[in-house]
């Protein structure tokens, strides 16, 4: 009897929620992707595992082509495959409570519920903090007006959004700080490598601000070895 | 010295996180709106600061106008006024470290931020569970198809958004269920009062559900006495 607990974990383990420890404790063992010797998101999910008695299995990460392939759909769709091909094994070989802890929220840019589909197996999906909360948060800002809409996308599609229109946006997933391409004046609230020990805030208008965040990306990456930013723009 | 932390609590006392237990533990005291004998979101307030041996000071809240007015910017702008008014107050009355604890995350259509921007004192800002994330996972989705946009709106603007071309969207703070006046073929995935012990869900084309949600919906009001519907709406 197998099934699979997709858990919330937030940004940082001061994030964990109540029913997710009780969940994680509860596993008889957590898949965690393996992406190298230094996967800081692999070390932050032993330490958790650790605090609560479970055993880690960390599976080698298939590799993805991230150099903007031109079926960027596709891409991501074998790497998907590929990932529950690998995963699909540790479980067929293991029956039990198997967690998966996804940093932030599920919900957003993540890929574990699409890979856990794939396994034909029972499985249910605990809520965490997201990334977007925690910008907002250390910003001490609503991520909208008023009544107003909030258009949560990436930074690869950024340019097409704001020429459709849109004036309020929250940025995932850029790792080319695309907001510096726009025309116009925007504010932006900007964050890099949130809930870790060198999370980095940046906020202004984005003329003003644009080499502190440049600098604040470098000091992140060569701190934590990775950067991964999520901003809120608004047209001023 | 007084200052005040803003407290995300999640969607249920089992999504309170470790670090805003430890905020509300050590707050002097944590004020709350008082909507009326039967508040239910003041009831739960009242448990989570019982549990954590923290007092409760419940403030009477200003009485809105929820009847469509014309201007409902100005509406709100009045109401946050005599709600920081109101919370103000007390504040100066009883200085000290002030909670505020938000039901969801202060991310998403909350005034909480905006009403204690106007105290004039020191404050800071702790995530939680937002309703959205609740959403997708208690339905195991993710909001969005693989790098694409999500919009996040309101009831009220359900219409004009997709009239703009918008087909895959959150809606929030939708008391009139705006969705079953839209044309077209859609994908619905509908939650109302996640995370309270009489939480409904439903599923599947819009035009196949709409009487199991309104059922659902009436379901929800009855037994808890209050409705608040979230959902992903998606082009089919």
């Amino acid at each position: 009897m197998t099934r699979v607990r997709i858990v919330g974990i937030g940004c940082h383990p001061g994030q964990l929620t109540l029913e997710a420890r009780e969940a994680i404790a509860g596993c008889d063992y957590v898949i965690a992707a393996d992406k190298g010797p230094d996967d800081p998101l692999l070390a932050l999910r032993r330490t958790i595992c650790a605090d609560l008695g479970v055993e880690l299995v960390a599976v080698p990460d298939p590799p993805r082509d991230r150099d903007d392939p031109a079926d960027y759909d596709g891409a991501v769709l074998d790497w998907h495959d590929a990932r529950a091909a690998a995963y699909g094994s540790v479980v067929a070989q293991r029956p039990g409570t198997v967690g998966f802890l996804v940093w932030g929220d599920p919900a957003f840019y993540d890929s574990t519920i699409r890979v856990v589909e794939r396994l034909g197996v029972p499985y249910d999906v605990l809520p965490g903090v997201s990334a977007l909360s925690l910008l907002a948060a250390r910003h001490r800002v609503v991520l909208h007006d008023v009544g107003r809409p909030v258009l949560v996308t990436t930074g690869r599609r950024l340019a097409v959004e704001v020429d459709a229109g849109h004036d309020n946006l929250v940025v995932m997933l850029d790792g080319r700080l695309q907001a510096t391409s726009l025309d116009g004046d925007w504010d932006i609230w900007w964050g890099a490598n949130l809930g870790s020990p060198h999370e980095e805030l940046v906020a202004g208008r984005l003329g003003d601000v644009v080499e502190d965040i440049r600098t604040a990306r470098a000091r992140a990456k060569a701190a934590d070895g990775w950067v991964m930013d999520t901003y809120l723009l608004r047209r001023h």
